[in-house]
C-alpha cells in the first residue's frame, strides 16, 4: 500500500488535491448556432454566474409566436447555486429574456448604468421591477464572488456602455468578448480597453470566448464616426423634413442625428414607442445629449416649418407596426409623408427582414420621399468585428482556448479557423451548441455532457405552452384553412339528427364553392350513415372515416390538404 | 357650319384621318411595382400582342399560395383582337403563367428554340400542349401581322436564346428590352446586337421600355464567363466530390459547370426536376454541349469514387423541398453529404429568401462540407443590366419616350432618373402600373384609363379562387389558431341538449389547458342560456355573443386572439 492509496481511502484530508482537480463548467444556454437569444452559464464547485439572458425574435416558421427564449432549465434545478446575471450591453439579445426568467428564478442582475436603464424600462412593463434585485457596475470594476471574481472591461459596440467579461476562476482567466467592435473613434471618446485586453494577455488567459457574427467580413468595421460624416452630407442637402429610423437602442447614432440637427436648426422629435422610451432613458442618464429646447413632442410637429423638423423613428426594419411603417402605409397619426421629406433608414435589414424593408421603400417613394437607404449612402456600419479585429483581439489575448460565441454555425467555423491560423492549437478549439457542457481544466477541455437546452416560445402571456404539436396545426392551417364538419348523431337509434354541418375558414370562399360544399357535406353522410348501419358507434372510427373520405376527396378536387375536423354531438 | 364639321358628319369618308389620329395602346399587365409576372399587352386599332406571360412567386403574406399570375381580364374580354403572345425568354417570370392563360384563351405563342422547349415542357405538364399553338421566331427575324411587326433582336441574359423586341407599329418602333445585360464575353459567343439597336436608334425610336431590375447597381454587370475562371479554380482544388446548385434554366453556367466537370475528368449527375428536365430539353436542342459519356443518373453515382463526380442540383434558393435543401437536411434519396464534399452555391438569394439559404449553408458546413457561397467567392454573376449597360441602350436607341419596366417602385424611378440624365424629357417618361392605359401617338403620351388587373392566386387546382377572406382567414388561423364551439340547442324547449363541445387547433395544446378549456365552456353555456331565457333564437345573435365573450375571455387571459367559430346544431 503506497501514499497515494492512503490519500485515497482519506477523504477529509483529500480537499486541497480535489479543488485543485475541478474543472470549469462552460455551458451555453443560447447564441450558438444562431443569432439571438444569448445566454452562457459557467460552473464551478457550488457557484453559477450567467452571462446575459437575451431573446431572439421568431423565425417565420414560429407562426404567431412573439420572442423566443432560452431554456434555462439546468439554472432552475441549480437556483441555489446561481450567483448573478452579468449583462454586457443592453441589446435585446442579451437583456430581452430576463423579465421571463427573473420570473422564474429570481437572481441578482448586475450591469454598467445604460444597460440597468434599459433593464429597468422592460421589468416595469412586466410589474417585476421592485422585486429584482440590479446591482450596477462601471467598466474596470470587479464583482467579486466566492469563486469567480467579474470584470468587467469597456469595449465598443453599437450601444454605449458595452462591455466584455473578464472571468477569473480558479482554474485561469476566461474573457467573454460580449458583442464587440473596436471603433478608434467612438462617439463618446471611449476606446475600447485594449490595455487591459493586452495586460491579461500578458498574464495568461485561458480561454476566449468571442463574437462570431462578423466573421465572415474581411477588414474592419467602420467607425461609428463615418455615418456621423454621411449623415451631416444629408442634412446639409435637404430643404423638407428629415426622417431617420435607425435602431432606438443605437444611442450613439441618435446622438449623431440629434448633433446634426441642432446645427442645422431643426427640432428633433422622437416618434415609435421604443425610440420614445429608450431616447428618454438615454437623456436622463447622460448618454444621449441635447438642448432641452430642441426636443419635442410629435403632436407639436405642425407648430414648426419642414425645415425645422428632423423625426427620429423606429422602424428600420420594416416590422408591420413600427412607426414608419404606418408612415409609410399613411396610418401614422401624426405623421403623412410629404414630397420634399428626406427619409434616411440609417440601418442595414437584419437577415429574414429584407423583403418587408423593401416594401417600406417603395411605399415611401412611391408617396414622393426622398429614401436614402443603403444602397444608395453608408448610411450604417455595424457594431461587430470584422475579420482583423478578431485577429487582434487573438494577439492582445494569446488565449490557450478558444469557443467561437454568437453565430450561425457558419460564423463559428469562421471564426474558429482565424483563431487557429492566429496559432491556436485546432484541439483546444471548441464549437459548442446550446446545452453542451464543456469542461475545462488548465490543460485540457471536453464536453461532457448536455444539460436542457432550446427555444421557449413566448406568445401572448404564454412562456412555453406553444410546442411542436400546436406550431405544426397552425402551420397547416396557414397553408390549407380548415373545413370543421359538425354532425349531430341520435347513438341509441343510429340515426343523423342533424346535419352534416360544412364550415370553413382559409380554405375556399364559401359562396364560390356551394356545389364543393354540397358534395362535402355528401361525402360525410355517406360515411356516417355506412358506419351507424354498421353497428360502429366508436367516435373515434367514425371521425377517422370522416376525415380520409373528406381529404381523399378535397386533395382530387383541388390539390389542396385543408385541416378537417370532425365533431360528432352525440343526442 | 365649316369644313370640320361636315366632315365629323361623314363618318364614312373620315376613315383615313381618323388612322392618322389613333393612338398605340400600351398596357403592362405585370412586373410594374413588382419583380415578377411580366406581361404587357400592345393595342393598336383592332390588334392586340402581348409580350411574355410570367408567374411571381408569392410573398409571405400570401399563406399557402403557390404561384401568382397575371389578370388577363382585359385580354379575356378582347379575345378576338389578341394575335399573339411573343416570348423574349424561357424563364418562370416570363413564361410561367402561359398554362393557366392559355387555358382560359388560346392565343398563339411566338418564341425562340429554347424558350419554346421549355414552355412545351410546361404545357405537357398541364396536358394542354395539344391544343396550343407554339411558333418559333430566330433572333433578327420578324412576325408580319396586320398593324404589328415583331422583330427580335439578340440580347444577353442568364438564359440561351434571350431577346429583347422592337416592335414596328403605325405610330412609331417600340423597343422592349426584355430583360437583359450586355455580355461582351458571352457563352455561347453571341453578343448582344448592338449594331440592330444602333441602328434602330438612327432610324428613330418611339418609345424605349427596358428592363430594370438592377438599376440601383452602378456600374457593369460581369460577364458569365468570369464565373466559369472561379469555378474552374475551385474544380482545380476539390479533393471530393463537388456539388454545385444553381437556377435550373441558367444553361451558360450549366454549360461552365460541364465544361469544368469534362475537364476535370468527373462525371455529371443533374439532381432534382426542374434540373433533369432543364437540361434534358437544353442538350436536345443543342443548347448543352456535353460529351454523352460523361452523364450519368442519380443512382449510379455510388459506382464512382468521389473525385470523379460532379452533381449539378436545384435548390439555390433555399426551397423547402428542393434537392440542395434535402442533401442538406439528410432526406434525399441518393445524396448524403460527405466529409470532403464542396458545394458551391452558385447564385444569389432572391430577396425573401435568404434565411432560407442561409439555414441550408449551416446544415451542410455542419455536415462536413465545405460549402462555396457569394460570401466567400465570387460565384454568381447576375443576368440583369446594370446603371452603365442601362445608358449605353440609351444611347444607341435615344427613344422619345420612357417607360422604365420589371422593377420595384424604387428601380423604376432610379432607371426613370438614369434615362432624363441621358436627355430624355421627363414629360415623356412614364413610370406605369400595372392595369395603367398608356395612350401614344408620335407626339405625345397620356395614361387615359385602367384596365382590371392584379394578382391571381394559384393554390393547387384552383385558379383566382382564394380572395381576401380566405387570406385573411389564414393569416388569423396561422397566427392565433381557431377554437371551434359546437353547442346543440332544441329550439322549441329553448334548452341546450349537447355541448358546447370545445375543440381547438393551433391555439394551446390541450392536454396543459384543460381548465382553460372547462372556462370557456362554461362562458359559452352561460352566454347561450342567457340568449334561451330572453327568447333570442336568432343564431347568428347567439353567434355573436359566443364569439364577443369568448373572445374578450381569451384575450385577457392569455392575450391572444383565435379565431372563434361556433356552430349551433339546432335539434
Amino acid at each position: 500500500m503506497d501514499n497515494n492509496e492512503i490519500e485515497i481511502n482519506k477523504p477529509k484530508t483529500n480537499k486541497k488535491s480535489k479543488a485543485k482537480m475541478m474543472s470549469l463548467k462552460i455551458i451555453p444556454l443560447g447564441g450558438l448556432g444562431e443569432i439571438g437569444k444569448n445566454m452562457t452559464a459557467f460552473e464551478y464547485d457550488n457557484e453559477i454566474i450567467v452571462i446575459d439572458c437575451g431573446l431572439a425574435f421568431p423565425d417565420e416558421d414560429l407562426y404567431g409566436i412573439d420572442i423566443v427564449i432560452p431554456d434555462v432549465t439546468y439554472l432552475i434545478k441549480n437556483k441555489d447555486k446561481v450567483k448573478g446575471i452579468f449583462i454586457t450591453h443592453g441589446h435585446e439579445d442579451h437583456i430581452g429574456g430576463l423579465p421571463y426568467i427573473l420570473k422564474q428564478i429570481n437572481i441578482p442582475v448586475y450591469g454598467t448604468k445604460l444597460s440597468l436603464g434599459l433593464i429597468e424600462l422592460k421589468l416595469k412593463e412586466h410589474a417585476i421591477l421592485s422585486d429584482c434585485t440590479l446591482n450596477m457596475v462601471e467598466p474596470a470594476e470587479t464583482v467579486n464572488l466566492d469563486k469567480f471574481k467579474i470584470e468587467y472591461i469597456r469595449n465598443n459596440h453599437s450601444i454605449p456602455d458595452s462591455c466584455s467579461i473578464a472571468l477569473h476562476t480558479p482554474v485561469g482567466v476566461v474573457v467573454h468578448s460580449g458583442d464587440f467592435k473596436v471603433d478608434f473613434t467612438p462617439i463618446d471618446g471611449k476606446v475600447m480597453d485594449l490595455q487591459r485586453y493586452a495586460q491579461l494577455g500578458k498574464k495568461g488567459v485561458l480561454l476566449l470566448m468571442a463574437d462570431s457574427t462578423n466573421s465572415l467580413h474581411k477588414g474592419y468595421t467602420m467607425s461609428e464616426k463615418t455615418v456621423g460624416e454621411t449623415l451631416e452630407n444629408l442634412f446639409s442637402k435637404a430643404t423638407g423634413r428629415i426622417i431617420v429610423s435607425t435602431f432606438a437602442s443605437n444611442v450613439h447614432r441618435l446622438q449623431q442625428i440629434s448633433n446634426c440637427a441642432v446645427k442645422y436648426g431643426r427640432k428633433i422629435a422622437f416618434s415609435g414607442r421604443g425610440m420614445e422610451n429608450v431616447s428618454e432613458v438615454a437623456r436622463e442618464l447622460g448618454y444621449l445629449v441635447i438642448p432641452e429646447d430642441m426636443v419635442i413632442s410629435l403632436d407639436q410637429i405642425k407648430n414648426y416649418p419642414n425645415d425645422k423638423l428632423t423625426i427620429v423613428t423606429t422602424g428600420s426594419q420594416g416590422e408591420s407596426m413600427a412607426a414608419l411603417t404606418r408612415i409609410a402605409a399613411s396610418t401614422h397619426k401624426y405623421i403623412q409623408i410629404f414630397e420634399d421629406d428626406m427619409v434616411i433608414i440609417s440601418a442595414t435589414p437584419i437577415p429574414g427582414n429584407e423583403k418587408a424593408v423593401s416594401n417600406v421603400v417603395n411605399e415611401l417613394i412611391e408617396k414622393g420621399a426622398n429614401v436614402i437607404y443603403k444602397s444608395i449612402e453608408e448610411i450604417h456600419v455595424s457594431g461587430h468585428a470584422c475579420e482583423q479585429e478578431l485577429r487582434l483581439i487573438q494577439a492582445l489575448l494569446k488565449p490557450k482556448f478558444f469557443i467561437p460565441v454568437h453565430g450561425e454555425y457558419k460564423h463559428l467555423i469562421t471564426h474558429a479557423k482565424i483563431a487557429q491560423s492566429m496559432g491556436i492549437d485546432k484541439d483546444n478549439t471548441f464549437i459548442l451548441e446550446n446545452g453542451d457542457v464543456l469542461e475545462l481544466t488548465r490543460n485540457s477541455g471536453k464536453i461532457t455532457g448536455k444539460v436542457p437546452f432550446g427555444r421557449v416560445l413566448v406568445d401572448g402571456m404564454g412562456v412555453g405552452d406553444i410546442g411542436n404539436m400546436v406550431l405544426r396545426d397552425r402551420k397547416n392551417l396557414a397553408e390549407n384553412g380548415i373545413i370543421t364538419v359538425v354532425i349531430a348523431i341520435d347513438r341509441r337509434n343510429k340515426v343523423i339528427i342533424s346535419g352534416p354541418d360544412i364550415v370553413s375558414r382559409g380554405f375556399v370562399y364559401v359562396r364560390n364553392s356551394e356545389e364543393l360544399i354540397d358534395e362535402v357535406r355528401n361525402i360525410v353522410t355517406d360515411v356516417v350513415e355506412k358506419c351507424l348501419d354498421k353497428n360502429i358507434t366508436q367516435w373515434a372510427e367514425i371521425k377517422n372515416g370522416i376525415r380520409r373520405e373528406v381529404d381523399n376527396f378535397v386533395y382530387m378536387k383541388m390539390k389542396r390538404k385543408p385541416m378537417i375536423l370532425p365533431v360528432i354531438v352525440e343526442i
